[in-house]
């Protein structure tokens, strides 16, 4: 007998004591939830959540950019701006996780949605409150920074000199695709069956450590965006023709990518 | 049923499996606190808490400044500087949190009493302690780096170029909001039941990096307070003009965001 | 009675109570194996995981060459690479870990061979699907960044100008060594046991470190394999004689390292 | 009733529950170890963590310095051997407290054995292994590295230029009052109960932080050694005058540091 084996054995040993059970997959249309007020609070989480995400960000990106033109090497560089993005997210999944899931991000909500594990109506309400929340908060950082927020490229998406539209789709379906798959794998019913100290401990960290490495490998791509709501609120308030030229890849790249991981995961990995 | 139909489901199993309980507010004048030891060995803590996070995040500050100006490109840069701010915090509630709480900023003591989760006695103490423990930090500093702590701005908070009152006392506000959410949400009682694994493991490692992304934003503008202690300590060793000048926004701002922090989780995400 | 007596006499109640157990040696041809689907998605996992970590870990080194010569200080720099490897591996085995045992590298699945943990069989279909992932994953970075692959080094790994054969051998096995000893004591069934919070939570993270600490350590000597699915795929792809000459050091120094590392657990540690 | 009087209640309910227990102290002169297996396997243990830290900090420390030469902005900096020292400290703490209770250092171990948590001869033995491990990791260093080692400083710890001796002490007694602090609020019997998830599960990482940030703050003052067997190796393998003229310090320092830390510990918080 393999360690697999037995690996297999104990889990099946855990499953009946710990009595996980897949919840049965979410209604399409569930209009009952709009009668309750904990789906309002998961919007207003989601709002808030997204606000602060986009207002840490993209501060930290036209911060750095501000004062490295002004002293080299004393900025955050790229690797403050992965981290700004991969840390703010592992707090703010640990703060709402427990009220709206934690998504602060469409390709999430999105991904989740194709698992069959919310509604068609709370989908797009989530998704409507993180755009507003991601426009709120740069708006907020522009407020602040006036004259850098314009001269310096708003924090808006855009496919970088060298790289094809193809390419750059490509980075953004990848990105996404690692970051949906880490969130099914973190909230696997399995994972978070509460008598097992394994997951829910540790999934806000994965989940802000994949924002953090896809940001590595991004960031000179396209800027990295894996996030549509991320995009939209940074070419909302920058608005010149090239954060809106290539948009389209900012939603289409992460609605594949998070597809792709939703169907990985049923799939292959519990099929 | 939805994934969060479930996710609430399970909560009420687990909360009356671990019997968590909403302690009563705190009364506003507990003067019977004044007689137990653990409140003077709270206020040690804090004190002691306070010195160390002052002494590593000043002594980074200094010693970086110092640094970068012999040779480019060698010191840790704003990076490390936001790192020892989140990274220290991280470790010093770790020590303290089962005995004062492990606040170590006025703006957390603050916010947790509007909050009714201390006594206006400790809350004022522990503000006490923490100034104190602050201006014994920076004087530490101080003593070991004489020359660079004076030419090098003492690590002292100011309004930088390009930023306006307004938006300086903005990114104060938003700064120590998302501190003190953070802080909420670690501290729920929903989380800490001692039964379930979920939140104490994690409690001090969201606070440390919601310094730590706070700083990646915020050092740029202000350097960043977002702690009245850490503001006043730096400022009393320091002590020029243009560090007294704006120094009413490291109170104002905190005591604000601290304020609207409490308000939000008890109105909206405990409503 | 010293403090390790107690630790000592508290393992062996918590043994008691845990009932952990070492699973008997696995087979070295276990071909009822062979059978079972969960070889095969435990084979898609490495393979994906793989394929995911190469990705991640040569676009960032491609990226930041790329941009680090046009603007020096603001690339992610050596620091974010250690970083992307490191990190990216943490994630990639808190998702794998319950599928394939989160290997993702040939040296951990040989150390874990050589210390009876896994059959033959399935220690070389893993080691086949690893190299066959690392080579899509450079592959899809080589198609996103078509010029500054080829003229950037194509992520490879050589032994740097200024340093010797034998030092560099001596580097891949001393850096292995650390990553496949991380390993053993993560997954030894005293700490894995589901009853103890100790290590499953902590598992995927101190691996991560150990990937990233040695990157710290040995991207100035080699680059650092550590991982001869990752010196492969990048070998393959970028295809020049600099690749490909020292390449049996990627594979001799991580087998060695990881068959020191698998009997100084066995022999010293568990002894 | 306040939130603390819970939170003390709630600790008293749980030491009921967890039965944990202080250890009696621990006698001086304890011979019977001697004979016993687990004491070598845990000197062992202490050899091989001290060999590992040493090689992978010091080989980041010269790699860096070597590479920085030749391309400004590239290397780690120093905040990438802050990160090497932190990280490490971390993954080895992880690795070996099951095993010797993972000091790898001998301030470590001295303020353990003031607090009565060691007997006498096992202090002595186990700083006799990390020196011997420092010295080797530094050799192994020396040997890979020839040339830059000899001309980069050696990873030695001085007294930098610009620093009185007595400011370098004293940074070496804070610092290391940090570490030793940090060390007995982790291991504090209340805390490791097993069925707590508190603390085992934590107990490495704010160990490792400590280290990375008082490195943060020390390296610009004296390289930072909070660590005699860390300094010993330096000197050994570098033995330049440099280094041999202020070695005390690095003994002195951090000896007083721990005892301090101990008392502080003992007295105040479990007074």
């Amino acid at each position: 007998m393999s360690e697999t084996d037995v690996a297999i054995e104990m889990e099946a040993e855990f499953a009946a004591k710990a009595k996980y059970r897949d919840p049965p997959p979410a209604l399409l249309l569930d209009t009952s939830e709009l009668k309750k007020w904990c789906l309002y609070r998961a919007l207003i989480a989601e709002f808030m959540a997204t606000l602060i995400f986009l207002y840490v960000s993209i501060a930290t990106v036209i911060g750095y950019k501000n004062q490295s033109m002004a002293e080299a090497c004393t900025g955050v560089g790229f690797l403050g701006v992965a981290w700004s993005f991969g840390a703010t997210i592992f707090i703010l999944v640990y703060c709402t996780s427990g009220i709206s899931g934690g998504h602060i991000n469409p390709a999430v909500t999105f991904g989740l949605f194709v698992g069959r594990k919310l509604s068609l109506v709370r989908t797009l309400l989530y998704i409507v409150a993180q755009c507003l929340g991601a426009i709120c908060g740069v708006g907020i950082v522009k407020g602040i920074m006036k004259h850098p927020y314009n001269s310096l490229g708003g924090g808006a998406n855009e496919v970088s000199t060298g790289y094809t539209i193809g390419g750059a789709l490509a980075a953004e379906i990848v990105g996404t695709f690692i970051l949906v798959y880490t969130v099914f794998s973190a909230t696997d019913p399995k994972r978070t069956a509460c008598d097992c100290p394994f997951v829910p401990v540790l999934l806000p960290l994965p989940i802000g450590f994949a924002v953090f490495v896809v940001h590595l490998a991004t960031i000179p791509i396209t800027g990295t965006g894996i996030n549509p709501a991320r995009s939209l609120g940074a070419a909302v308030l920058y608005n010149q023709h090239a954060a809106w030229k290539d948009h389209w890849i900012f939603w289409v790249g992460p609605l594949i990518g998070a597809t792709v991981a939703a169907l990985y995961h049923k799939l292959v990995l519990r099929g």
